[in-house]
């Protein structure tokens, strides 16, 4: 058999994100998609949490961001999380980025 | 005379407040002051900077949120930066939630 | 009336929290009450959330932790996240400290 | 002659390390081993530190600490400390749920 | 009985605060005071650790800093910590600052 | 054409790097480009940023900063930012400490 997925390997955890966070939090009124998947890229790149950030970031262009506003956060994230936090956002949106400049 | 603020304190600072911070960054096109806000919100509230983020909530109301997509951005904050950063970003808004609720 | 609870001035997060975090989080049978609290507890002193640290201290005393060993804790802390990590969470627990020596 | 460890590249850390972090805070009788591994597992899930906690989940096996509280630690985790830390501990902790769901 | 302090509270801590963090590490050869000082400063204000930070900030002028080396690490840990890190390090440094303008 | 850098992919960011962060704040005179490099890698040390902290540790060899000051470092980053913070300043590192020791 195949290697597990963290939420095989810990099915509670698995149980929990499809129940909870992407069944219930994503889908709350309070906040739009868009609006979700903006707060949830700062968050990510606050925290310096590369993979999931590089994930998040393709799923809010899906949700309605642009790549040019995914560089101003990378801005903003530089100013009030510290300029390694930019770097780190600036890597995790490379493969937008680059595609976005006809680089990739 | 008064006691001095931060940017008082530290000259420096303050000039590059001035000049960079809200003279520059704030002002780029790559994304709106409402979503500067609410990525800052969220920066803050990651990193458990209350003072701040109370401030920039504030003024995250000026710039076009509103107090229900500062409530969603508590919930999603949880999720993501753990609970007692929601619980913190829950306190920061609580002079707006209370208000909203006519419990001020 | 009253000033609200942070799960009043947001409701969506109050009811995650019931129905979520302590009516189902909590009740998994993978960890036992008394590990939770040892483990929320180690959590929330690496992360300096004082306020939850002081609460959660309290609560693992009822879940069979003793205070002894958030004696341990406090010093397993502060070399695996840092000294004032440590501070705090001496700090975060000093009434039942000072309770156990008899200089409360 | 082969690379150095960090012990062997920074002396006094190595020395700081033998005499003090495993030669005195781990022996001192307020927490058990088996509960300093899971205090030590929760800092490091928090502090998303994950070579260290991969190794520090092994050697919680050793200390008394089953795979499957190591599972239940993980859920705790992503609650406390963000769903990102959730998600980095089940990925430090994959070598022991494989072998322990029969896939390694 | 007067509170006891945090290092009362938990002995071993004490003990190691005094055999191991002053009655050591502080003194071994590697790194100068005053530049253990500026290290511990710079560490303390990138964790948010006000409380510390002001006490080592005192600590660093006995050491042999001047205040206008701290308000430069002010500036230098706003950008890469975060602006947030860099307004509490000048609060944490606020007494000294205002005598330093005759201001306190 | 080659893939673009972090600054190329962000140009504000590059921007603000050129004219702020080496243009600007690290030409101030408050605090020598020796002491800067020394409070940078502080700071990086103490936020886990290792691939920027391997680079300002090189870079703060050019600025008059010692090797044996950088193992002086490494110890206090492990006991006020926690240990595994000091174990991963001492890999970023490596390539300085391994080469003092001619085992490069």
């Amino acid at each position: 058999m195949s290697k597990p997925t963290v939420y095989e390997a810990v099915p509670q955890f698995g149980r929990l994100r499809n129940e909870v966070l992407y069944g219930d939090v994503w889908n709350q009124p309070e906040l739009s998609k868009r609006d979700r998947s903006l707060a949830t890229c700062a968050i990510l790149a606050a925290l310096g949490k590369n993979a999931e950030l590089e994930a998040h970031m393709k799923m809010g262009i899906e949700n309605g961001l642009t790549v040019e506003e995914l560089r101003g956060l990378v801005v903003q994230v530089a100013f009030y999380a510290g300029w390694p936090c930019g770097v780190n956002a600036a890597k995790a949106g490379m493969e937008l980025f680059a595609a976005d400049l006809g680089r990739s």
